[in-house]
């Protein structure tokens, strides 16, 4: 339950009002404006305000390119066109603004992307809510043993029971504590929150405004909806797909195939791929390429 | 003449639709939305799109303060506690988007501002107009003999006849060679446009679409609208504080009460305000300033 | 103890070493170097590399206004002048790089400043050492009654005792948690690192190479070594002011009179000013200001 | 002759001093540093000052990754191995200084890389000296007939003769008029400096101090040394791309590689692949890619 009824239905007196603008709308987005998306146990994402569609990417780019650009046949054949050659500057012209609620490990891999405008909640400033991340059981996972930096089967029985329980007793305590240091009257004078806060451990929840333009979120949802991103904050970057797909169906679209679910092929992997496609058989061992890079490229090709 | 009656009529058109939005609306901004805005002889300013106004700065600091923030007694109060103190992330989270038409050297001091999004007519690409800025009669002013930087009177008579002159004959005959290098047709190849455009002088206009947020547009206008800009900037410059004060107009009085008539007093100069208040005399000799800061400090005691 | 012999001795081999280069050096900043500058219980800074010195922000003011520069007096002249006319971009063209070591909730707050470059330790890569933050007894501060985001008096006795045996004992507890779920072998399973690490309170040490130029390293260290920042980044922000004290003497000193130990006044505060030096009485009701903003306007008279 | 002979002595006798230091080197900067690398007709490109070599980047990923690292067999496997999975932030670690003399057409499109810090000649403070780009024969080219944004063939005989002169004549009177417009003197006041400068053609020179960190260098040199770059931007690209040759010579080795010479492939022509691999034969018709991304296809598979 991320938001007590009186929150919610603050939420949907706002939705039942509507304004007159001049300004360009996506459909899509009108229809999620401030609801609820769910992620984790506590999490959400909420789109709070927006800026331009597709047209705003076309219009963009007929600026640069002036009238030359009428000859591309329709405004889907020029999105996919500008997201094919990389020519990154329209789709800067569209911005969102999200609410957004996650646990603070998940804020820290978050926060590493720069072209982004934050607003958080302070912790200097108000007192921190009792939610914690406690992993779903089929997300209990064990540490990879071949990736150091993944994750391996998930864990069960008694192991899985030991880990929910240390997660929740540990993080129940610290919230405990944190109240009573936070503690005053009555003679006794409590612990700055500046500093009760660091009791808290990584699972707890914050929450913020996070404002940034499309190609920048299209770059963030690359490397977060990625099968190699911790799946936390997978979880968050998949709703923000859902999201993009709503926005701006046509340059969502083109960023999956082109950029999303596309290769990046090196010289030698280049070279391979001709050699094998004039009829040689090529091996690792005659591929130039590393052990490492050889998996990699046959792991691309789906072998 | 900025823009041929059809791109006029089709503002009209744009300006007579209307859609129904969920989103916070700026009234201020609607009523001035695609309308052209002339600046020098040929350029302008038109917004095309922004998101959020005064309120939208005061929802994102209740997300990072909660609570607390309730106590201040009104929005109004609170934009300007943010202002004064340099709380700078709120005003991050309204965005604004404009189609500027500019002289290339007004461009070149524009660019320099970093954090904002640029889309500009590519005359890579594109044949650029016939539209050369020249300044109008009263702008037509000598080199300053005090500020390397700066410009003094008026020129007049035979020497502003002159440099006109200069002005219109140069630019009309650059103009007649690019079209003559481009031309192409009846065995003749026109030189490629990228190089073509070389020859243009940089008071030939150009065009953009430029998006940025509001605490980036306000340190834009406190550096641009400033006296010692370049006037040909700081005409920009100023109908974009127009701008501001329809957009925002808590947010923006906040600015001109604390940032953009406000004054930067350094540490001697701090010293000898204490002192004069306490009725001593200080002349520049005793007030530990170099003569230049002595004069810039009695300029902004306005003496 | 921040770091263990072996490292230190590591260090002590570093800096035995020397090279012969072209570069510009700052001969402050080559006594510095690799040292470890201790700060709070744990953590530490140390420089790692930097790039120009006094001369090099000379040098860069000069390409821009040519020899025109060559009249100001002096080099010391030149970069006051740019200081106090906030003529920024010169400042921007030194660089330095320093290895922190930090706790996670200063981290959080020094992340916020984007214009630099960051490489932290990764924990879902690598197991955090078992070192938190707890502060000194001068610094277990109580909530300040007055200042929402602020420190009151320090907490003694009984109060004091009590809050650092809670800090002391959860993060022992979960410490040993955490080395309890990462741990494997004999058939049990450890947890994923990147999700284990998620049970360790804010006040665990993280580390970080971060690499800023001089002129957001002074912004950083304004907004960070002020009285209002938290005490623990402050202890941060005043070691980042020795280091630059000796790197770029001629600037810091600069950077001290026009910007740190500067005051921004109102529109307002300065007509004030100037009612009060012609010998009006003015008072709060009088000013045209607001109780609070004539609170700070006296305390910046130092009244 | 891009610089005076005493100009060039200045850089000689910088050349000739060295100082110690702790700070790593790279051998191949410090041969190259201050020296004139000769651009275009009248530009150059100069080092300045550095940060950092190879082993910078892979310090910098070993504080992220931990010991973890210590197992990649060894510094050229890690730094080939982050180019490959896109961790750019070790990249970030070095950075770079340059002097720069380019045509102002050319400043506009270098200036779009936000990303990096610049001191550029100001032409409101000084004079710009009379040098103008004007192409060599070979590079005298004709609009393309297919590509908008291309060079077809070069120009020659009388076509080439007739460009040429143009150019010239153009410029010269521009730098008369120039030099006539700021004369001042005997009376005559001359025209204001930021006034007179827009007179001059883009293809006028100017300079500045650009500096930027290795990631981002790479990236502008990807753009800006590809073969859809205009010719007169390459030129300068081509030489930063021997300069980081030089500088950091296994990194560069890898982002030749991985980046420079690798192709992104879209989803379907990923599926075609596959399927080609498989031994069907793949039309334009089968492919699902429109006419223009087949042919894309085709000329990355050397078709």
């Amino acid at each position: 339950m991320p938001l007590e009824p009186e929150r919610l239905a603050e939420i949907e007196r706002l939705r039942e009002e509507s304004q007159t603008t001049r300004r360009v709308i996506s459909p899509g987005m009108e229809a999620r404006l401030y609801s609820v998306h769910d992620v984790l146990d506590h999490g959400f994402v909420r789109v709070i305000d927006y800026m331009g569609n597709d047209s705003s990417i076309v219009q963009a780019a007929r600026v640069s390119y002036g009238t030359g650009t009428r000859s591309v046949k329709n405004d889907t054949g020029l999105i996919r066109y500008l997201m094919r050659h990389e020519h990154t500057t329209p789709f800067e012209m569209c911005e969102v603004k999200f609410h957004v609620k996650l646990p603070i490990f998940v804020a820290r891999q978050w926060i590493r992307h720069r072209t982004a405008n934050v607003n958080e909640y302070s912790a200097r400033y108000s007192i921190l809510d009792r939610e914690f991340y406690v992993p779903a059981s089929e997300h209990l996972a064990a540490q990879s043993s071949i990736n150091s930096q993944g994750r391996g089967d998930t864990l069960e029985g008694k192991e899985a029971a030991r880990v929910l329980d240390i997660l929740k007793s540990d993080s129940a305590t610290a919230y405990c504590h944190y109240e009573e240091m936070l503690e005053s009257g009555g003679g006794k004078r409590g612990l700055a929150r500046e500093l009760a806060r660091m009791n808290l451990p990584a699972s707890v929840y914050t929450q913020w405004y996070w404002k940034i333009d499309l190609h920048n979120l299209m770059h963030f949802v690359h490397l977060r909806a990625d099968s190699h991103a911790q799946y936390e904050i997978r979880a968050y970057a998949e709703v923000l797909c859902d999201i993009l797909a709503n926005w701006v169906p046509i340059a969502f679209a083109a960023f999956e195939d082109y950029r999303r679910h596309a290769a990046l092929l090196s010289r030698p992997a280049m070279d391979c791929i001709r050699r094998m496609l004039s009829g040689e058989r090529v091996t690792q061992e005659t591929s130039g390429m590393s052990p490492g890079e050889w998996r990699e490229f046959q792991s691309k090709l789906h072998r």
